[in-house]
């Protein structure tokens, strides 16, 4: 490319995202290292799809009307405070889109969801990282204040510690932070708490929702943000028109409107993780108190230690043994932990019979 | 927004796409507006839909493999040359996100698709619009070659006329130009050339592709892109990861392997067109010969006037008669003429009545 077409001023620094390993899975897979959820989707969705297939060539409504209709009536919001998108990570890369550009900053806690960084570099953006202080993962509102960002993303829960932040927290950055606040709720369904009570009081929050966890619908990609109708018709300038397709909107209204067996399935994942945050404790593993459908624990071996190696030794035996987890080994407050999402009983008891194996069986 | 958050410097002049009016359609309505394909799907995306949906909780594959290697094996080129996406309007922007920014400029005909323009404006790139000289659409090759741009849009067969090009015209382009050429071939599955064997010679072609039209999938959202490795893997850094979900693969790559549904639906529209056509030319209205699954077509009234009040009076008539058909007032090469879809034998037969009634009856 030395000659004729040039590359974008972004792209020609851009560093792409790197989704999690999605190794071929068999029958035996435990598969616990994306989050998704062990439940099909709801059995609502077949019919709603069935029904689509005959209108399939015609065009989606392009604004996904009856979603957002769905999605507002659950959050007691108006329609004009929801767009949905085609993945929460649609909506990410819109934040930065409308919010970001070579002059105007992006803001995110280090570590959380690498994808800002995606969005931000995909905008020319400078990325101003805050880091966590600790393995509390503790926010210090002051430090998001005074980042300059125009745009700052926090993941809430936060990934990959599954930590809850307090809403006096937000309320904190929301009043004093000149930026817009982006957050980032994937995994809030999971939690105790969420920000959607803010935003009445708050025109610069933005919250992202996905379907691909708590919906069990990561294969459909369905995201959803929740804003000011003032954000979110300048988001809907940036969309593309027709983002979610037909099936998508169909099978994501039916999921949506099957709350039984949403509170259901959340209730036995919920369930699953206090099991294995007990057992965890009873080994004395250190692990942060869980919002999420995941737990991130930092493992003891058989010798009484723990640290980057051991956690990277738990990680490749559980790996050898077709249970998939996430290790992130890049950064000195995660390379001591493993990441495990909650997967059903089965799952689960499978995933305790290996780390057994492995915390009490001296190591080749 | 004056004080506290602000735009992306993009979004501060930013035109959003509007898409042709989607009325609310009943059983009556004859809806040949927006290029969808009068017959619905393959029957084979019953199956290959119903076998997803267990699998829905998990990601998608995120380069869309299978689908990638079907479409590959369809054109006779490599995997590493196709990039999938949500829907071609994915890949156009795709497009000026890797290619065009604040300095390097976007080229388009003019008029052609107006999303060309959206995609450039969300760049913040300067748009060169190169008119046509006629209501015959030819393409003056050394205009686009001098016209300074780094990315040029064509769209073959053109719209909204239906004019094919000839590949003599692309390679005369091609060789000379010094930027990227994007031939967006929407319609080109109705046409009897494409640019396919371009690919080999000239590394600075894109070619676009829906399976909107030809497919009957506008519901679903899914196009690809056809370049040179180097190409392909440029847009694929800055593709979304997970950016077609789960379902859209299984159908496409379905309908893709349905050869006979294909062509037998192909040849079903094409002969619809062929008679619209002669019908028209008995009636001495110009038509661009079509290469598309519309005709372009230059109403004449029953005082044997022409025109932009002709034209709109004729589309204002159908619509009012449930028949939607697509009229472009803005510019003077297409303001006398309305755009129909082909439909099926039934729809052209109600179109037809509609017409004559029109163009035999005076106007109260």
């Amino acid at each position: 490319m030395e000659h004729g077409p040039q590359l974008s001023r972004p792209l020609t620094q851009h560093h792409p995202y790197v989704p999690g390993k999605q190794p071929e899975i068999s029958d035996g897979t435990v598969k616990l290292n994306t989050n998704e959820n062990p439940y099909p989707p709801s059995p609502q969705i077949k019919n709603a799809i069935l029904d689509e297939l005959e209108s399939l060539r015609l065009y989606p409504n392009s604004s996904s009307n009856d979603l957002r209709a769905g999605i507002a009536k659950l959050h007691r919001l108006k329609a004009s405070q929801v767009i949905v998108g085609n993945g929460s990570d649609d909506l990410l890369n819109l934040c930065t889109r409308c919010f970001s550009d070579e002059k105007l900053k992006v803001g995110m806690l280090e570590p959380s969801y690498s994808l800002y960084e995606v969005v931000a570099s995909l905008q020319g953006s400078s990325l101003i990282r805050i880091p966590f202080d600790d393995d509390a993962f503790s926010i210090t509102p002051k430090s998001i204040v005074d980042s300059g960002a125009n745009l700052f993303f926090i993941t809430s829960p936060h990934a990959p510690s599954g930590r809850e932040y307090s809403m006096d927290c937000f309320r904190q950055i929301l009043s004093e932070f000149q930026g817009l606040v982006v957050i980032d709720e994937a995994y809030a369904d999971f939690a105790g708490q969420n920000a959607l009570s803010l935003l009445d009081d708050y025109p610069n929050l933005i919250i992202t929702r996905t379907m691909s966890k708590s919906y069990s619908l990561a294969g459909l990609r369905v995201g959803y943000a929740l804003s000011s109708p003032e954000i979110i018709s300048i988001l809907d300038q940036a969309r593309e028109v027709y983002n979610v397709d037909r099936l998508a909107q169909a099978a994501a209204l039916a999921s949506l409107n099957d709350r039984n067996y949403f509170e259901e399935t959340l209730a036995l994942i919920v369930k699953e993780r206090r099991k294995f945050a007990m057992v965890l404790d009873e080994w004395g593993w250190k692990s942060c108190p869980s919002g999420a459908n995941f737990i991130f624990t930092r493992p003891i071996d058989f010798k009484g230690e723990s640290g980057p190696e051991v956690a990277s030794d738990l990680y490749d035996y559980l790996s050898s043994r077709n249970v998939l987890t996430r290790y992130f080994p890049q950064h000195e407050l995660t390379s001591s932990y493993v990441r495990i999402s909650i997967g059903n009983s089965r799952d689960m008891d499978i995933l305790l019979e290996r780390i057994i194996e492995w915390k009490t069986q001296e190591q080749p």
